[in-house]
């Protein structure tokens, strides 16, 4: 496996590589990997000839004031994950790598897509996402890219850019991974104390919640008011947790909706403060058609 | 050679021609060629082994009150002077191959390299040029693809967002073709009348002069303020002449200048209306280091 910083070293890989005859996989994270970035490597490496891991932290996605100095970092230990899951490169460059001086090209996906959700409170994050994400794919030129269900929205806002600008890039979503008692993955799980990290069981629990009732038959067991109540009900009976957003929203579109309409996917997501440390979650609820 | 009107025939060809071993120049065009855009054609066949014409009509440049519908299209004409340049396929899509529905995704190069000049007048004219611009890469994949000096600034922003962007492309930029009297050929140059036609000589006229006075030794031969004077004389000498802009800016970035520097290229930019009928015009501006 090699690690790669900067882009001409990789242009050299991808000659030597054979690209021509090989298909690539592209798994673009922020590093300090854990098991959900490891099951996209491995998903990667089952479909591709090759995988690259970008650990790459892309200060365009944070807002002044928000985690980007903090974010955590651990070098050594993604290059051992990665390797282990079954990347071939480790793709970690300096920010002026990705951001030629004087950069200010943006790829920017508009309308209600991101307006919602992470858009509301983070309203610069999904264009630096995007433009990352377009920049990283025109260095590896990968076959597909894998993008976890976790950041839903995000996944959500990456296929429609590829759909709307026609990339050649088939971007593949998998599901969210949890620890053994629910809570998602997530590399921002290690700012929490004991006691949030005991609270914050109340996302994944609020979220399976409304996914029971739901199923439960009740006459009001489809209207979004119902389910977003439990949600927060699930939520607000924690001491530290804050919420930011708790929403149902069209599956496909995030546009509002009053019920969940059988045949259709809906996306509950949940966005929850502790302390500074600011967690999401979501679940797709859907019933069948009759 | 072939007629493509949608992007599947397009990848079905471009997996014939055997993308792998064959080089491939795209040139991005409005249709309605000319000897410009024939130029940036046979430019390509030379330097490559496939060549694409573009002929999509962008609606996204166009604002609400400019000319898109009356844009002057001839496509029978098109495809017999894109044959005899040596293209080998004319792609003609519709809209909606181009755009599809509920397309929301734009490519933005943002700084004073898109505010000035025609940016100024035409506040989402380049937001339109480098979204169709990256989608035609994105569906063409070529090598190279060339654009014309006739349209500086436009050159100027593709090739900035190809840098920024890190897209796999090298921008060609070829000379700007005149008619014999020096008016730079355009297509909306079928828009003037008898009178317009003659009057619209002050363009380039006005250039050359300025041109002739940076290189008289004049002791202020070298202020962008008397030369940008010595054009507008030029144009504002014409009765039906209107001027949108008269500037000599930075030739690299568009920033402002006092004065045309030894070994540095300044861009001296018109845009001028007769009628409804906008015209512009540029030439570079140098004196040669001592």
């Amino acid at each position: 496996m090699s690690i790669i910083k900067t882009v001409k070293e990789l242009e050299a890989w991808s000659k030597n590589a054979d690209r021509k005859t090989s298909t690539l996989g592209l798994i673009p994270t922020m590093g300090y990997l854990h098991e959900g970035h490891c099951s996209l490597i491995r998903a990667a490496k089952s479909e591709n000839d090759l995988v690259v891991v970008s650990v790459f932290v892309n200060p365009t996605q944070f807002a002044p004031g928000e985690d980007f100095e903090s974010y955590p970092r651990s070098i050594e230990r993604d290059y051992k994950l990665a390797i282990e899951a079954g990347a071939d490169v480790v793709f970690n460059p300096e920010t002026e790598e990705v951001y030629v001086p004087g950069s200010s090209t943006f790829v920017e996906v508009t309308g209600e897509i991101t307006r919602k959700l992470c858009g509301a409170s983070r309203p610069t994050h999904f264009r630096g996402v995007t433009t990352v994400v377009n920049i990283l794919f025109n260095i590896v030129q990968p076959d597909k890219a894998y993008f976890g269900q976790k950041d839903a929205q995000q996944a959500m806002i990456i296929k429609k850019m590829v759909r709307d600008l026609h990339m050649p890039v088939e971007v593949v979503v998998c599901p969210i991974v949890r620890e053994a008692d629910g809570l998602a993955m997530s590399s921002r799980n290690v700012y929490l104390s004991q006691e949030e990290r005991k609270q914050a069981l109340c996302l994944s629990g609020g979220l399976k919640k409304a996914w029971e009732y739901l199923n439960s038959g009740a006459e009001d067991s489809r209207s979004v008011k119902k389910l977003i109540e439990i949600i927060r009900n699930e939520i607000e009976g924690q001491s530290l947790a804050v919420i930011d957003y708790v929403m149902i929203l069209d599956g496909e579109t995030l546009e509002e909706i009053a019920d969940i309409e059988p045949g259709k996917n809906a996306l509950a997501a949940v966005a929850v403060k502790f302390g500074k440390t600011r967690l999401i979650d979501n679940r797709v609820l859907s019933v069948e058609a009759r």
